[in-house]
This record gives C-alpha cells, structure tokens and sequence, in this order.
C-alpha cells in the first residue's frame, strides 16, 4: 500500500491549513506516514525563495521573474521533500502546488497557462497531483475571512483586493472543471469538520 | 548612435572585470553613456537571488532549481537594468550571460542547452548580445591564475577543479565556433591594455 499525492487549492482565507491538519491526524490514524507541507517553501531552499517572493513591494518582481522564482521553489521542494517521501510511501498533503501558480502567474501579463506548465515540466519533471481539493466559499464568506485576515496583516501575496479573490476562485474552477478526474470542488462554507469528513469521503478509494 | 549590448564570457580568473573596467573608460571616453554590470547579480532583485545562489554547500542546489534561479536572476537583470539601459540608449557591459548559463548549467544533470534556451525565451524574451567576447587563455596560465584565486578563498562557483574549467573553456569554445557573426575570441595570455585593444579593435564598426 502507498501513499498518494494530494493538494489543496483556493484563495486565501478558505481554510486550507487548517483541512491539510484535520487530513494528517485522520490519514496518520490510519497508519500511515504523513508529510504536510506547502508552497511556496517546504524544503530549505524553497522556503528562502519564499522570502525573497513574500517580502518587498507588489512591484518587487515583475512576472517574469516570479513565475521563474515560483518554479525555482517548487523544483527544489519536490526534489528534496515531496519525491523523496513519496518514493518512500507517504501521504503528501501540500498548500497550494502548480494549479496555484498556475492561477496567479498564469494567464496575466502576456504568461500562458503553457507557459507556467513548461516550466513545471522543466524544474519538477511534470510531477501532478494525485488529487486536487478546490476549496470554495460563496462571495459573502470570503469577503468576511478575508476581513479577518486583512485585519491581522497580510504578506505580500495575500494582501490583493476582493475583486482579485473572484477572478482568481473563477480561475481555480474552470481548471477543475478542464481535468475532473483530478479535481473534487469542497464547498468550504460548512463547520471545518464536516468540510474534513467530505475530503475524506473522495480519498476512500486509497484508504485501507 | 545607440548604444550595443556587450557580453564578457570564459572561465574563472581570466580577467573579465579588469577588461569590463577599462572598456568602460574607453567608451565613456567616446562620449557613450557606459553601464557596466555583472552576472548573477545587476539589479536589486538578482542580487538577492545572487547571495542565494552563491551561498552554501555544493549540493544546496538541484540543477534544475539552479537553472531556474539563475533564469529569474537574469529576467529581473534584464527587465529593471539592460533593456532600459539600451532603450535609452547607452551601451551595456555584462560580465557574464545567458552563455554562462549555458557553459556552466547546460549539458549537465539532464539539461540541455535548449532547455537553458528557452528558459531564456520566457524570462527575459530571448534577449541577446550584439557582441560576446570569450576572453581564453593557455592551461598553463589558466592554472596559475587559478591558484591565486584559490590562495584568496572562492565561493560555491568559483571553487571547481582545475578540470572542470578545461571542460567549461572547451563549451565556450563550441559556442563561440558555432555563432561567429555574434562572438569573438580573444587570447587574454597577453598584457590587460593589449587585451583591452583587441577587444576595441571589435568594437569599431561601431564607435565615432
């Protein structure tokens, strides 16, 4: 029996970290060993690429660099912390992965869906998830998380206005919708447990 | 009379920044608003990712994540110091280019020099030198110069043995064979100032 690769996707303030927790405790019970980790960082090189992408101003890089910088992160991360643990059979829960640069680089300032998938293929070897969980709330629960969240101080990444939130929520769907046998869309507006209890329910297939 | 873009290239020790030096003064001498750079490194944002790259164990880094750092280093180099540089039209000395990159990071580890290419293609739009000088010199003056480095202390990319720079002065070499409208080679064995004529006497088709 091994582990399989599972991500979380969503805009901010949807509760992805505090599912990819519910989902290591709920998968550790099952016996297996479990890596949660997230992106950008994960690995000792990616998380001090994550410093030089978080810090600064909006207009510290311009998109270019950044999708270059993204894929830089994620090419270590898999090579020192996702493949390793895979080969060795874990369960990998990871915040945020491709589909995320994928729906903020992606698609903006004259960069391609192909393109950001191309260097994906170069850095990481094209590795994909085994499933992808869309967190997704309604337009007035997101305006209220991210309420919270503005409230305690967002990075650099974080800190895009709501109408931004909503393009990019329109973005992650039509992804999901593009590749359904990896996809499962999670309406996250429900009690945290039951929003766990429906990732579960869409892992049963890879469960003892 | 706009101003070119001039790459410097070759291996370790073979006196690239004295002659960036003195080009420098030759052509502000003609008149020319001269900026004189250097990779990885050149603007504030690839000099963050060049402390990254320069730092830390051999190992820090897989190939790829390094190919990839050093693809958002020079997209950043180019977008915020040389294509303004050039667009305003002054002349621009780089110590090292994308054919670093693809000496140093190409043809190694699985990566080929297309794949440095394209990586090229996206970050910084394919752009290339109106000129590149592969500064050469003998193996026996190679290592001489080497050692007096080496007696100095090197960092992660200077402190390859003697034959990895064979290797790398042989690439360089290929490349300069295979694109002779754009390089030059230059046997650096010789006094800095006669180094630096012969590297003007290039120029001419160019200058008042």
């Amino acid at each position: 029996m091994s582990g399989r690769f599972i991500t979380l996707e969503g805009g901010e303030g949807v509760g992805k970290s505090t599912q990819i927790r519910a989902l290591a405790a709920a998968l550790a019970g099952h016996g297996f060993e479990v890596v949660a980790t997230r992106e950008p960082g994960g690995s000792a090189g990616a998380e001090a690429v994550r410093t030089l992408l978080m810090e600064g101003n909006d207009d510290r890089w311009d998109a270019r660099s950044e999708a270059l910088l993204f894929a830089a992160a994620r090419a270590d991360h898999v090579a020192r912390t996702i493949r390793p643990a895979l080969d060795r059979g874990a369960w990998v829960l990871c915040d945020r992965f491709i589909d995320s640069s994928r729906a903020y680089q992606g698609g903006g300032g004259g960069i391609t869906d192909a393109d950001i998938l191309a260097l994906h293929a170069f850095g990481s070897l094209g590795l994909m998830p085994d499933r992808t969980f869309l967190l997704t709330v309604g337009a007035d629960e997101a305006a209220r998380r991210l309420a919270v969240r503005d409230a305690a101080g967002a990075d650099r990444m974080g800190s895009k206005p709501a109408d931004y939130q909503m393009r990019l929520n329109a973005r992650f769907l039509e992804m999901a919708a593009a590749e359904p046998a990896r996809w499962r869309v999670v309406i996250a507006d429900a009690p945290a447990d039951a929003v766990t209890a429906a990732i579960l329910a869409e892992l049963t297939e890879w469960l003892p």
